[in-house]
């Protein structure tokens, strides 16, 4: 697929540093808001961020479908609604109006007026989501859990590598990166009791995922396949799965997690679309056993996209603690869409979907605590000498992204909350 | 609480059978449309439907809060959006207009020309729900699960005694009453394959549940006490929570059902407030072990609601299968809504909370086809000699309910849906 904007020799007119995350080739979209202005759609290019609003008011969109008001809303939904091609196009015209060839003079003095730092402008959550899902497709991941918890000769459930497990989360509680989390309380049951306490969680995690933003998908009763599955992606952001893993124990079973998950998911504002990140498709691991049809795929479906996560205490500077890579996960986001609509169901402009924590194969690429800190048997070394097991009261979560090649640089930027103590 | 429209003594100068679900003292909200208008707030009254927004336009809410604006919109989430007060005051109000006593001769003309008769109009899904969540609170439901699929003898999990146990939904495949569902395909793992295959289901079947629709709750960290639950609650409605049996067991271990439930829930149309239900609030059943401060409440939290079930076939006149009350769960609306939020967990206006199956002592109260007929081992008998183990193809199922006392009778209408073949 051969997409102008993603042309690897465009440069822009507008000035960034050879190593900037938000290069000509990016062009991710995001929801921003200034001290003088209402929420609207912008898209990021190096430090700067371009008012699509102010943009489409120029008259720079009047050929295309979109109208001025999909621009000046407090989510991208309106202008998503008009799906994938709409959007290739769009993100085309904005390539085109930032590339250096692009020589108008009354063009740039338009542009440079729509053009805000981005230390002028807040950010705020990108899509009003209708459904979250989150998926477990990190085999790697899975394999860990079954091994701590379960039995470490048979680490994978029976249907693990056949499903693309995934189940319903809550919409609600998601996000915007910077948004503090309350440690949640909940039911938690203490080996030695009989009985279950009530009390702060002890044990609180993050996890390391990435998630994809749905548009319109079909109607109920009908499903998308996997090769038509990209078609109905948007784009991707980082996710921080919050997770307390005292109350997921005692609550689980039967019916999957639920208060241990949903009082918190943050996701990162810049949603990078996937057209931007084609160029860094790769293949997906080799699965074995064969999967069942609708589950097969053609081409490079996975994403080669370097991870990290590190935490920060007051006072204690940043310690890195994983470096994965989304490329590892077993099941790739086609497949994870074909699962979810085989049976009929219907996903809607502004689904979200979780990857699932991605773990490597190294200890070092882990995507929880449970995991690096090994159910509390490793603690993770802190800058300051403090060891952590899990997250504590006051430290901060940071995750970034970015993919890498032909000397372009595609960054998601950082999903970054703090803890803060139980209420 | 004295809410003057549940007045039992209050009577309509519209008319309707002394039987009727919808006397003057339910007054529930839904969507509705014509041939001729948009979707709008409608009250039901006998055969009748209250066009909100003609008599909005007449004036008679102009002392309100509301806006005429909010009335004419696809769904109640903008009414709901003033309040739990705001739509007490606006009940009693279309009360004392429907009312006898209402003698004023332009008033009843007017509301002549807002009276619709409900031959003339369409329902549609009544509310749009952000989140959906469906909790598992019958207690004989649970034990009959876990000794037809666990162990008799310890047929309830640990947990379930000590929490409202519940999981988080498909929001967007919750569908109106009279919307058909298709029967879902998906992975199915036969007692004697080694691996699954892709079929479609073969047990597809019903769950008996209510629902109940919330107000926009406390931000984010905060809780919802049992003693302030209700403020929170604007109404019940009829749930079918159709589930895929055999796509269930191959796939919920660990994190729950997931394609066995997304196909489709189907809601009546009709939501009835909790106000109007007052009258028949009654205790819940005793919980032992004493539960959590968090879970203890005061008063009558349980209502009474007579339920049933009948399934439909074609050229074959309907079977009730199931008898059931409301009023046999074991955790109440007010317990599950305080759970939900303990950790902080966010509700929003329009969020929809399921009951679970809700199975009574005997085995004709039970909730679903898995528990009537036993896994298949009684097969139920219909009127044209067939036997049903589960759902077949064009089967209608459908659920009724109704609250009665003092000669009054409050009820939901019915949620009705048709089953077809797997596309």
């Amino acid at each position: 697929m051969q997409i102008p904007a993603n042309n690897p020799a465009l440069q822009s007119w507008v000035p960034y540093a050879t190593d900037t995350e938000f290069p000509i080739q990016n062009l991710p979209f995001g929801i921003f808001e200034t001290q003088t202005s209402s929420k609207r759609v912008g898209v990021r290019i190096g430090d700067f961020v371009l008012d699509l609003f102010q943009i489409s008011n120029f008259g720079y969109f009047s050929d295309l479908c979109f109208s001025t008001q999909d621009f000046e809303q407090p989510f991208l939904n309106p202008m998503m609604r008009h799906g994938k091609l709409a959007i290739r196009e769009l993100r085309n015209r904005i390539s085109a109006l930032l590339s250096k060839d692009n020589n108008s003079f009354q063009i740039r003095k338009n542009e440079h007026q729509a053009l805000i730092p981005i230390t002028e402008i807040q950010m705020s959550l990108p899509v009003q989501i209708g459904d979250y899902t989150d998926f477990y497709s990190s085999k790697e991941h899975a394999t860990n859990v079954g091994v701590m918890f379960r039995d470490p000769a048979n680490a994978l459930l029976p249907n693990w590598l056949w499903i693309p497990v995934g189940y319903h989360g809550r919409a609600s509680s998601v996000i915007a990166s910077e948004h503090p989390v309350v440690r949640p309380k909940g039911q938690i049951k203490p080996d030695d009791n009989a009985a279950p306490i009530f009390a702060p969680s002890r044990q609180v995690d993050f996890e390391l995922e990435m998630g994809f933003v749905t548009f319109d998908g079909k109607a109920l009763g009908e499903s998308i396949s996997t090769s038509e599955a990209e078609e109905f992606i948007f784009g991707l952001c980082l996710f921080n799965d919050w997770s307390a893993r005292d109350i997921q124990k005692w609550e689980y079973v039967p019916l999957g997690p639920f208060l241990a998950k949903n009082f918190a998911s943050s996701m990162s504002c810049w949603i990078v679309t996937l057209d931007a990140l084609q160029p860094f498709a790769c293949a997906t691991p080799t699965q074995d056993p064969e999967v069942l049809s609708y589950l097969k795929f053609e081409g490079n479906k996975s994403y080669d996209i370097q991870l990290e996560v590190a935490i920060e205490a007051p006072a204690c500077k940043e310690q890195v603690v994983s470096r994965s890579n989304f490329k590892y996960m077993y099941w790739n986001m086609s497949q994870q869409l074909a699962h979810h609509t085989v049976n009929g169901c219907n996903v809607r402009c502004g689904d979200l979907m979780g990857s699932g924590t991605i773990s490597g194969p190294t200890p070092d690429s882990y995507g929880s605590m449970l995991e690096l800190a090994w159910k509390g048997t490793k603690p993770i070394q802190m800058p300051d000498g403090s060891e952590r097991r899990f997250i504590q009261d006051y430290d901060t979560v940071i995750m970034r992204g970015h993919c890498e090649n032909n000397g372009i640089k595609i960054g998601f930027g950082e999903v970054k909350s703090q803890l803060l103590p139980a209420n």
